[in-house]
């Protein structure tokens, strides 16, 4: 189980690797929320989202024979991108198992990264067998997106870094909202503000109607999504709590938030004008809480958790909201 | 005259004022150059631009007395905002004299920094007497947009940043390509280059049609542009070089380049897809020439000066080269 030396060792095998991105604020955001708000732009980091971090931390942990066989990931997005990149960094082979209607510049880019991307029809082929063969034949090991002890450690030293940011604009309390899909990040972070600033509070942040953690939260136990589609917010419509990472959240967390799309396109136009960053939608989803909740504290601080959005989407945020 | 030493102070001053911004590069944008690419992203600097270094500086190395008495800038743009937020934080007032057909945005923005805005007709007032008149009435100090000893140290500390994250990327020899208007930049990291990393050399970069600092590298004089509007790189459109920018770019710069506005929109869709960073077409001109001109260096360093762009400009990036 992850815990904070393992967040601490990760810290360790990422120095020089995955980049510190910024913690950022804008006076005049500021007076459009109403709060001081502070961003951790992990939209800049390497491939986009902080899937990178995770990416790095698994394959960076494995024992070096295993390793050297190559791993492999199920995903049609950011962790596609972080584990191709960091595999390849790693010089090991990646292979990952893309839905075949998944958006082509995604498949471009996790190719572009050096993966071998193997296509799959979602409605005719099981993505489980398929991939449980490929482990077989090839040795290959699964980086599962967010429910496994070196992702949670990769996923957490946000919040490490996070925490020395915040002691250097000398903030003392703070909600910390973090963009929630399967909980890899929240829980991560959530383990490395209880031993860096234990007076934070960490409040996941879903979209509206796919607010799984949330309502975990409430009932005390792991609660599914009724829909898998249906929000713009692809990157974060994980279909349920994971197993490793809901007792932490549960744990150490404060109630859950929401916000809806249209929330969400108008903080990516928002953060467009006033933090000069790119967010898609799910990365956007924790900065559109502070910006439209209330009951948090007079200063939060909020992962901008990825950047991967396609053109057509962000001019819908500036044609909205880019005033 | 601007040397090392008072760079270094001004970097003295702005510590904890000021952002440290980041080094950004990108695999895949490296593919698409050819070459490798880094970019020092001062569009996430506080107020959206560098300016807000140079802002700091002068106003910080003020004498008291005078200082409490308040600054003057003109600007209709990235100037007036760094100063108007530079002069708010010093808690000095600051009068910024604005043309009345400057974009409502910029005008709001500034007053929003808290900022006196003076608009003036530019078709029917003369700027110069207007603003002599309003020094000499209030004892205000006009803060010049780039000419000035302590704005070129201010701006010169992005060289100081970019030596040193350099230096931590194992970068031994590079192009570093800054975007320049009056110079003002570019002489200030000059500066910085020399006594940092000698090996490194520093091009500047302007839109097409509006090349003064090009010409004037050519013909060791300073020359002037023919037009003062016509490019979509409204940033850097300033008529001709400094007379205290130009003798230290001539002494340390090699050969000036150019791009188009067309190139420069296309360096903003690239920045957006693979940076996530949102860049003005003044902002992003320099990377536009590490990405579109040849006989550089396998590794090119930009600057990135500014990210406040209009949404209706950054459609037009999207809408051309977003894919």
């Amino acid at each position: 189980m992850t815990d904070i030396a393992m967040i601490r060792a990760a810290a360790g095998r990422l120095a020089g690797h995955a980049r510190v991105t910024p913690l950022l604020h804008a006076p005049l955001l500021d007076a459009v929320a109403g709060r001081r708000i502070f961003v951790k732009a992990e939209c800049l980091q390497l491939t986009g989202s902080f899937k990178f971090r995770g990416g790095w931390s698994a394959i960076s942990a494995m024992e070096p024979a295993l390793r050297e066989k190559g791993v492999m990931a199920y995903s049609s997005g950011n962790h596609a991108q972080g584990v191709a990149l960091a595999a390849a960094r790693h010089g090991i082979p990646a292979v990952i198992l893309m839905p075949s209607d998944a958006p082509q510049v995604k498949i471009a880019n996790t190719r572009a990264y050096g993966a071998e991307v193997i296509l799959y029809d979602r409605n005719h082929e099981d993505r489980d067998t398929l991939g449980a063969r490929l482990t077989a034949e090839r040795g290959l090991t699964l980086v599962k997106p967010f429910d496994d002890p070196q992702v949670i450690a990769g996923q957490g030293t946000v919040g490490l870094e996070l925490a020395e940011q915040a002691r250097s604009f000398d903030i003392e309390q703070a909600d910390v909202i973090v963009c929630c899909g399967g909980g890899g990040l929240s829980s991560g972070i959530s383990l490395s503000l209880e031993a860096e600033t234990p007076s934070f509070t960490v409040r996941t942040a879903e979209p509206e109607g796919f607010d799984d953690m949330a309502r975990s939260l409430r009932t005390g136990r792991i609660e599914r999504n009724p829909a898998s589609s249906g929000s713009i917010c692809d990157a974060i419509l994980t279909p349920a709590p994971g197993s490793l990472t809901f007792p932490i959240v549960s744990r150490l967390c404060g109630p859950g938030l929401t916000a809806t799309d249209d929330e969400a396109l108008h903080a990516m136009a928002l953060a467009f004008t006033h933090l000069r960053i790119v967010l898609e939608p799910g990365g956007a989803i924790a900065l559109a809480a502070a910006l439209f909740r209330d009951d948090l504290s007079d200063t939060v601080i909020c992962t901008a958790s990825g950047g991967n959005v396609d053109p057509a989407t962000f001019r819908m945020a500036l044609d909205r909201y880019g005033g």
